[in-house]
């Protein structure tokens, strides 16, 4: 099996973790800001010396291409450069520099290709300064309107548009990526599975299904000293009550299914007022929709009033599960088996620009193992031994698919 | 028995909804805003037309006295002319516009009485500007330190002690309300209790002892979609299970119990974050200590730990029980009876100015009936009909103190 150079690979993680570097060893690398845009033009800089040739689209993705022997549509691996405020220094660009390392090494070895190897770089994956997050492989694949996604401002009032247009960045429409063989995009887990399990490599094979909803309980305001609990409409112990009946009600659901109530708000939340309104998310994720589906029917099935409250429940969105390619998501396997790593087929829980692309591009995904399941932190880690396992894997399901496809 | 004017009442009420008038016909008038300081004027104005001596102390109290046949410590009566943010046209207000109904009835019929009586307005009793709220009687009781008090500052920066020297109304802190031989602070209810039971009055026996903590329950942050739930730290479930446990504790307690969760924070309170924590407030009032006791026991043996979760309760603050002066009550009482009025003995659940004077000053307060129990809101109401029964039982409570306490 060939393999990366664990060193070189260290090397690059440290360098690009000088963009936007916060004073806790994470980093601070915003969609199209200054440190974006310096280590995006290292990135062309560092593809450039490979004698890849490097394009944009005019959502400021970058591809960087080293010629195949054949005139074949790229196999294609990478992920995003930008970060959320304050995140780490693993998130979406280790996507981007294992396949750098991946290029590297096939150049070094002077291994020849049918096909051309394209980097991708991603814009604005993270939705941390222009939202939504997954903008732009969105915009790839039909999901997003480009013309609502230039509008997106930032907290400063600038546009996406103003933002990329200034970025250097922007190129032709026809430079978007369309046809391609395949796309890989390794990525860490942001989990505690791999790790807790003693796992090497996450080989993904698709993204969770997920519905989140908004449910309000409205009750009535009122002084917390003068009203007698018999006269109240206290939206506050109803929600509690509530949530703990879904808990009871989602327990006995799948065990694999996941579910959240990450956000809470009181109105208008003074200790001595009972509020008028307590309105919180619930969000579930699984891989099988008839899950989703039994989340749904719950929800959909709260009382429309109770202990003199009103309950009303808004679906916010949801997604429904992708499947990845299932000879993409092989030759990660196999690579991964062949290396002697161990790995374990799973279901991402978080999306990513992957489960946009699969829309239209045999695709998978490799996953390296979080410590403490950590991301969008400054503690966030992923060794460097587990960053090199995942190039090794990367590189060797690269090697199969072009054997794969060019025989098949 | 003696009336007063109810017409007169009802333009003295009008005129000053004028200051700090909102569109919704409610009332912005913070302490020692300019409306209030317009009002504070008027009010003095008013007072000396009816030949009343007017001071202030140095918290900016007003006394407003018309001398008695003799040199007797006054009968004082009054409340706060300030207001919260977007409040009601009665709360407060109502308690110095029925004294000076009082005073206006007694000039008219030539009623002479041994004792002065005193109007007074206190400064600062909403503390909706300056925190913390009742302020002003609370530093003429030896509740709070003065030089704390004056170095409160409001949103921007203004200091309550610079807000009071510019308002024109800081005097010595001889002219403090020292000896008195009785108060009476007639208010709106802000419960719903009188109105529900078709009541005229509320002879209000004290006030209500409370105990306020702050529970938080500490998790661990994580993404919501990659954290498997049996690998969860869930600050928000636990807490809910929590409210819901404490709920069925207080519930087993006396009925009169009231008990609010009004504030509640999760952090970092996105949909898509398992949160880290989840902060809410607990308050308690009874009359009884033994049942206020009662909270505190279940506060004090909610677990440390649970679900994989801390806890951790800190008492905030607490108020022991009022209990006014029971010749003062009666007085109310009985002039309630015998104006025919349907009354009821109670406690009040809110705070007022009353609850810190009575601790030197034998003291008892009058409730006028609340539109469904609302308060602090601009359609908080109290029908004109009912503001004159109360400026009759406070007139009619004031004859009867008169007489009593000379014969006495």
């Amino acid at each position: 099996m060939k393999q990366c150079n664990a060193n070189r690979l260290q090397q690059l993680i440290e360098l690009f973790s000088e963009y936007g570097r916060t004073e806790n060893n994470g980093v601070t690398r915003l969609s199209l800001s200054a440190e974006d845009v310096a280590a995006r033009k290292k990135f062309q800089e560092l593809c450039e010396e490979l004698e890849m040739v490097v394009t944009y689209d005019d959502m400021g993705n970058i591809y960087a291409t080293l010629p195949g022997k054949k005139n074949l549509p790229p196999i294609v691996l990478g992920s995003h450069l930008d970060s959320v405020i304050k995140g780490g220094r693993f998130d979406g660009v280790l996507g981007v520099l294992t396949a750098l390392e991946v290029v590297y090494t096939i150049k070094e070895e002077n291994i020849e290709l049918d096909y051309p190897i394209t980097i991708v770089n991603f814009t604005n994956e993270e939705g941390a300064r222009f939202e939504p997050s997954i903008m732009s492989s969105g915009v790839l694949s039909g999901k997003f309107e480009k013309t609502k996604m230039l509008a997106s401002t930032d907290t400063n009032g600038i546009s996406f548009s103003q933002a990329l247009n200034e970025s250097g960045f922007q190129g032709p429409e026809k430079n978007r990526l369309h046809e391609a063989s395949a796309f890989i995009e390794l990525h860490i887990e942001q989990g505690p599975v791999l790790e807790r399990n003693n796992l090497d490599i996450g080989v993904v094979e698709g993204v969770l299904g997920m519905v989140c909803y908004e449910i309000s309980v409205y009750g009535e305001s009122n002084h917390a000293g003068t009203t007698p609990i018999g006269m109240r409409k206290d939206p506050m112990f109803t929600a509690a009550n509530l949530i703990v009946d879904i808990q009871k009600q989602l327990q006995r659901l799948d065990s694999e299914l996941v579910y959240t109530i990450g956000r809470i708000n009181a109105y208008p939340n003074i200790h001595t007022v009972i509020p008028s309104e307590v309105t919180f998310t619930l969000e579930a994720r699984h891989q099988d929709p008839q899950v989703i589906a039994e989340v749904t029917r719950i929800v959909n099935e709260l009382p429309g009033s109770t202990n003199n409250c009103s309950i009303k429940s808004t679906r916010l969105w949801d997604r429904d599960t992708v499947d990845f390619d299932t000879e993409v998501v092989n030759s990660v396997e196999d690579a991964c088996k062949e290396l002697g790593y161990k790995g374990k087929r799973m279901y991402s829980g978080a999306g990513h620009d992957a489960q946009f692309i699969a829309s239209y591009i045999p695709t998978a995904m490799i996953f390296v193992p979080s410590v403490n399941g950590y991301s969008h932190r400054e503690d966030e880690l992923t060794s460097y031994e587990d960053c090199a396992k995942g190039a090794n894997v990367l590189l060797n399901a690269v090697l199969k698919l072009s054997r794969k496809k060019v025989n098949s």
